[in-house]
């Protein structure tokens, strides 16, 4: 058998350790054959090939990125793309399976290939944020989250020493897990979560009931949370230009509202794309490993159009409609949780 | 409601941040008040108790260790101990219940506790080993497989640089999970857990494959792991000193039982107690507080006997006799997944 | 012998290793008491003054931050300054001396308080830039490449993955050290420092080359670097809102600008405040506790104006006039030393 | 010019930056070619040689290890040993300069070889101890001690836990440099090591009076150290067989025999191997890359017989003969620096 990975859109820690994890199972269990396409779909449309032997995967486990590359090409676009363009591609190379790693888009992409053009691809979920459904957790989470934990830990020090209110942006375009998971872990005393929407007042009301305590208000903010008075907000503070696309994101915009409205001096710190490179944490590694071996078994029984997924501590199958069905959010419950901890 | 909070038995990073989730869940949610048994059971049965409040648990979830102070005793051993004399304690401090975090043993005492003294005690899970039934994972685990793995990291370059074999023991007395998880993340070439007793000859096959294909050859053990041949191993070594106590651990053991048969230069590394100290990782801390804002819960809701657990992305209650009754071990599925990779 | 100790000006990692080597060595080599100003030159000008005993400083050397918190403030200006006001403070205390920890300001304000009204002062130096004169290197300095660095590793995974340019912006307000230093650990293709304009051409130059070879530019630029032809580009691009205070810094200009000129696409990231907090490394503790011991030392013997400094491996006693009379710029040769690796 | 590179005695973090910024700095500045010896003076000694172009070092900074193998051969013993041999050698790959990274092994052949047989060598200082002369610092020593202080902030939330007395032993057979820095760093309550016999009694005194305020001791021990009282130890406790290889390192003597004169239980831990693998620190990829860069120049000026050297924020030439003229031992005045804060 001979498999062709793929890894695409956004950088991922974990990408590597998929790949690997695929290929030595494959090489070592079923005796396959690997090739990777390079950049994405791009390389599936290209037809821009290359072998992956058991050799070029040695120490990949930790390395983070994508060996392969990445990119954002749709394979449903283009001159040579769609699935009979695709189908004579695997012909021409001799390749019986694609599998592909990416996140909601790539996924779609896939299934669609699978239902219109009854092309033989497995999916393997990857999503920074972890929105991705069907999945508990998707590899990559895990570092992000660390990392961001590691900033709130530093940037506590700092708050503290001058009694400010720092607000740190991080991950999370339309659902809150890493800005969620990252609070909690630091201790964070407002978390803003794009499924929450929140007044500037009700945040300045936890912001203030920390500064009464003695302590310095940390806030997180996923970088898809909206005030839910948002115009309100700015007619107040005469910000008309807050939509202005250079203005940057959410903490950007809170910081001088919550500074303006309690007196509190406030800065925003943007954590960016350190959350997404890098080598994986061992969870990452683990979890990305076994995903990938798991793609190959799925490949080899042609179980075209599923895709691997994490449940409690199995590696199980699932439809790729099943992931993209609806975003991954954060419940309720959970936010309830975490709330406990605001103020 | 006035609740008061054991740790108990080895240190485990998350605990601070259990203390941390009960008290700030009792406290807003249920205004309930905190006391602290000091060094696990031996402040129940001593008396040995401190207020704890709010401003307490400040700061607390990213710091290692417990501010309770930890012991082994055994709430049933001594002149004070015993349910009635517990009961009695209770009565005299108005505490109307224990939250006990604790592994094995622990929360079997915590189960007798309740089923032949009618006491009011909530479970914890706690181990670093991960060896507790009826929980996906335990607190610490992450933070011991996220150490072990940086060592497995820096241990291969030396390996690399010097062509040779490098054996590190983890630890893991009855089972192997930190050793599979730190071996899989960190890519090592075998991974010897008590679950799965290999002879020595296996693995120095698996020793000199590594070398036959270029590579320096990393070896990660349990300090549970026995080989399956033992005996036999130490007669042909004439090595007949070998279970004598001050000898030190199976990796001191297998680095020169690998060299004499290979002719591989072998050394041994053993991680010791960095593995269970200091800040837990994210996921240690996420997990740990949820699991203590679940205690208290369980204990506002008196569901005296029950412990609460991680399923899935899930906090939920089982009964201690759940937990107790058996070990997590590796299952044979996942020690094949991971045998993959060895070699 | 009874000493004021305060911090001042922004966060740095160490301020607390040095509180604790100074209270360390004066209460045991010097049987010292000591008191801390709160928030900077603010305690000593309204006399917000707490004790410190030998407790207090326990376990601080891993801590970030200051126990004594930091402010701005400026010890000439506002009703209570001034050397006699401040005179009439330290005799009500009874506090024989001051050590002063802080940079470029509160250092001058030092020493005219030394100079102007003769008053018992001794300086720490801190800088996160390592700006400062007559040191080596300053507490903090060290911390703050390493994150950097760090962020580099990770930024470089992503830039490979997507054949991105990412351009990172570090502190370095006057002077480029963490620039110089993180870019060259971490393998940058072009460092931007203040004391270094560079036109927009010769970046993109630099950007080009690397990516001519196959790679994804990597570029570190200090917050205060400045384009040498940078109205020209302004005009160039039609960005005449560049100057505008919101616009974001350095890094969010330059991106868009090597995207516009070399068709790569670009990203940036600002590490800001991550950079100054949290626990320092280990380099950084034991700089910042011998400095605060030979603070001490030089409190003892009455050095009043001197500072205390590192030279070589070796801590020595400057006047604070040196340290304060000119910048700690990049030398010539340091910067031609890390041009070699670029492009 | 052609010049071959060799790294030479145990692994150090920085090696590959090293060859990394000699290799850039050669090509890009003096147009010179590279090849490497490979697994140090063996590869000079049999003619084992790779060539290095500038692609091969790409990505090197941050990477432990060495790419090109190391070894403890020495150039004079062994058939094809000798000056003369490796002049043969040299001159038929047309290699004009040998860069020679090691310790005092590799260094002192590497005198010989210019002093005895006129050959063109260029040393490179490389201790993990820190325990050349003639240098402020060399690299691989910050990392080493990064990690032994990270090792001693997890232990020490585990005695705290506990009430148990601690003991870590790090690196260091001559020299008490790693010691001395992560035991201030973390906070030690006594520093052992080789420079400073102690007696058990004096360790002890430390010990009881830490436990005496309350605290959990914590002693880091270089693995050189000695009692000054080793035999009466030995014979009051009636350890006759201590001396005995296997027994293990000091580390493991004295835990017992702390825990059996202050009856505080006691534990051990042995840093080993993963103090001198994987990733440099920041800290350590700057030196290491100026100190290859300076050695290339060094060759090209044909500064025969001398060695790169860090002095102050400089790098300089030194001969080899003043490196390797004695060791650099922890001076008297750092002891009783640090001993202020034993106890």
């Amino acid at each position: 058998m001979k498999i062709g990975i793929l890894t695409s859109g956004g950088d991922c820690p974990g990408l590597n350790s998929v790949i690997r994890g695929a290929v030595l199972k494959g090489v070592i269990s079923h005796d396959a054959e690997f090739v990777g396409f390079r950049w994405g779909w791009r390389g599936v449309v290209e037809g821009d090939i290359v072998p992956i032997v058991r050799h070029d995967v040695r120490g990949l486990s930790k390395q983070g990125g994508t060996i392969l590359g990445s990119s954002r090409t749709n394979p449903f676009e283009g001159e040579h793309a769609g699935p009979d363009n695709i189908r004579r591609m695997l012909d021409e190379h001799d390749i019986d399976a694609i599998i592909a790693i990416g996140g909601e888009g790539t996924l779609t992409a896939a299934r669609r290939l699978v239902d219109e053009g009854g092309l033989p691809v497995i999916g393997v979920p990857k999503t920074i944020d972890n929105d991705l459904a069907a999945t508990d957790y998707s590899f990559g989470f895990d570092t992000a989250v660390e990392i961001a934990t590691e900033a709130i830990d530093r940037l506590r020090t700092t708050a503290d020493s001058h009694e400010r209110c720092m607000v740190l942006e991080v991950m999370g375009r339309h659902v809150g897990w890493i800005a969620l998971h990252s609070g909690m872990a630091g201790g964070a005393h407002a978390i803003l979560i794009p499924e929450q929407p929140m007044s500037i007042e009700e945040i300045c009301e936890y912001v203030e009931s920390v500064r009464d305590r003695g302590r310095a208000p940390l806030v997180v903010v996923a970088e898809g949370f909206k005030l839910d008075t948002m115009d309100e907000a700015h007619s107040h503070l005469g910000l008309d230009a807050f939509d202005r696309p250079r203005l940057g994101g959410i903490a950007e915009k809170l910081a001088p509202m919550i500074e303006a409205r309690t007196g509190i001096e406030s800065r925003h710190t943007v954590l960016g794309h350190i959350q997404r490179g890098g080598a994986p944490s061992a969870y990452d590694r683990v979890l990305a490993t076994r995903l990938g071996m798991a793609a190959v078994d799925a490949a080899v029984d042609r179980a075209w159009g599923s895709m691997v997924t994490l449940r409690g501590t199995d590696i199980e199958r699932v439809t790729i409609a099943e992931a993209t069905g609806g975003l991954n959010r954060v419940p309720q419950a959970r936010y309830d949780e975490a709330k406990i901890l605001f103020g």
